[in-house]
């Protein structure tokens, strides 16, 4: 059976996969890139890329790796929420292609989850697909357009919640940043004793974050 | 310079190191033991306990006790919140001698922190103090108590978050439960950034909680 898996959302202590204030020029609001250092000197990362943000990879960030890169094993489509394609308003704008240019890095077809959905758009070798839907019907769409592979769940953090609260998450790989954000968009609040129902391993690095895998039982 | 310690204070993924609706029957609210089933294994935990609670240290707790049983070195007195001496109400309550029976766990003087203050109350090798003072006289007043040892910040957690909202903490020792408790008692809340003056180490153990300790800069 293909899976709903969701891989490398990382957490505050306090529990925000996001911070507040969201816009074009801070796609993490004031979080900024507290919440990705983690990410940034890992291999993964860095094959993705663009050559702004290349940088060296650092050797240290190998355990790192190891989770970050099961995100692209397996997978055969992604579903995202509305926000996670572009910032506020961008329904608004016909223009707006996402924030990944020409060759986006998922290599897949993608459904996004928004309440205006416009026809297909194809960028490289990914294809967008927009869809009005609830997180059952969007799982058995994105399965469809998987061909058998998995399904990643790719965010934002409302969107994974809405998925988790539906009881559709198969995998929940979290990676938990020891910084404080004080306000954002929390992954966690509705969803008092969820874990009951999987299986949790905790895997702490030398970049000081800590990966938590929640596997259904 | 003798220390302020924070030791073994559980906290869920979503940030609540205690739950709602504490009482004289559920001292944790409506979180029950849920953060604290890492510490009953360990021979820390064993040491500490009541005949009631008595059961076999696992030997897989170790590296959890390695953690724990540091809570109890080179400390010579405790600060504590009201909510911590008692269920709400024990100030009304002239007989209440706190939780822990004839021979409290202590062994050191212990500061409560409460607006109705009392006359000291000696119990075995622990005699507690009560006065109302703000977080920086309590410190200066436990620092003299303990005699050129440390002073162990013992909870409940809003106790703990004012003495770390006034930069008053040099160690911080978080056990992060992979549990959700939905509501509570957050550690967490109003302190953005409260991790930039210090270092931070992140260890996961077997039974799945991960430690944090935090060491000011």
């Amino acid at each position: 059976m293909p899976l709903a898996r969701v891989h490398n959302i990382a957490v505050s202590l306090d529990g925000f996969a996001t911070g507040e204030g969201q816009s074009r020029e801070a796609p993490f609001g004031h979080a900024g890139t507290r919440l990705m250092e983690w990410f940034f000197p890992t291999a993964t990362f860095q094959g993705l890329s663009g050559d702004r943000e290349r940088q060296a990879v650092d050797p240290a960030s190998g355990p790192d790796d190891a989770f970050a890169r099961r995100a692209w094993e397996g997978i055969g489509a992604e579903i995202m929420g509305a926000g996670k394609f572009g910032p506020p308003g961008w329904q608004r704008d016909p223009e707006w292609r996402g924030w990944w240019g020409d060759e986006p890095p998922f290599h897949t077809p993608v459904l996004v989850l928004t309440h205006e959905p416009r026809p297909p758009l194809e960028l490289g070798e990914t294809t967008f697909h927009f869809a009005a839907v609830e997180p059952r019907e969007a799982l058995d769409r994105a399965f469809e357009l998987a061909g058998g592979l998995d399904v990643r769940l790719g965010g934002g953090p409302s969107s994974i919640r809405e998925f988790m609260a539906a009881g559709l998450v198969d995998l929940l790989h979290v990676v938990q940043v020891p910084v404080l954000l004080g306000r954002g968009v929390s992954l966690w609040s509705g969803l008092e004793g969820w874990e009951r129902d999987y299986e949790v391993e905790s895997t702490s690095t030398p970049s000081g974050v800590t990966h938590l895998v929640f596997t259904r039982r």
